[in-house]
């Protein structure tokens, strides 16, 4: 069995407050982060929140990655979900972290969509845009 | 303890293949599927590639919901991520599993982003666009 996706949840805790207030800061943030783990933007959306703070997501040749902050409990989650190989995850995560200040994150690494594949068969999912 | 956001995971295998194709399609179920489970949709974006299928991600003011497409596998991903009680994610799925028409559907549930909240107070995430 081989596994199409890796999940990777962020959850960054006692982060510093203010990084977790503005879109734009945020998104270009997530930006460098795609590019540092070697995925391709495709599209961006970013929103600030009244009071509870800004949600953001990345389309990427890869699949996606996602942020939401919660400012009134210094908490982002972040999510990076990617298929195929070669993907630096950790490069990015940490990244983030640093750039959130987060003095207690907790990240997990998970895999889905399980699909049988032709043995010795290379896998490439990096999509193209038409 | 309290976890801020529920994370379900929808793996939809063995998929009718013709679903799998069509962004605009795939966009307006999966707006269904976030009015279906509560949701207030806030912004949405989807992406036919080539050859591989269909990215899309709903930004809603509970958080977001994905999907990501694997024609070739007959296979697509969705990723509800939510904050708040009262998010109908079973609705919400078992109508993507209809309009995906697929005959292997797998549903897990997660929970993160867990904080610590005085005791008895309501808590509510629903964000307000500014």
């Amino acid at each position: 069995m081989y596994a199409l996706l890796d999940l990777v949840l962020i959850d960054l805790h006692e982060c510093n407050h203010e990084r977790l207030l503005d879109a734009e800061e945020i998104r270009e943030a997530m930006l460098n982060a795609a590019k540092m783990m070697g995925a391709e933007v495709v599209v961006h959306s970013f929103h600030t929140f009244k009071r509870w703070g800004v949600s953001g997501t990345v389309t990427i040749a890869e699949s996606h990655l996602a942020v939401h902050t919660w400012p009134e409990h210094n908490f982002a989650a972040i999510t990076f979900e990617t298929c195929g190989k070669g993907m630096d995850h950790r490069k990015a995560y940490k990244y983030l972290i640093d750039f959130f200040g987060s003095r207690n994150p907790k990240v997990t690494h998970q895999k889905r969509g399980f699909v049988e594949t032709p043995a010795k068969k290379e896998i490439s999912c990096k999509q193209k845009s038409v």
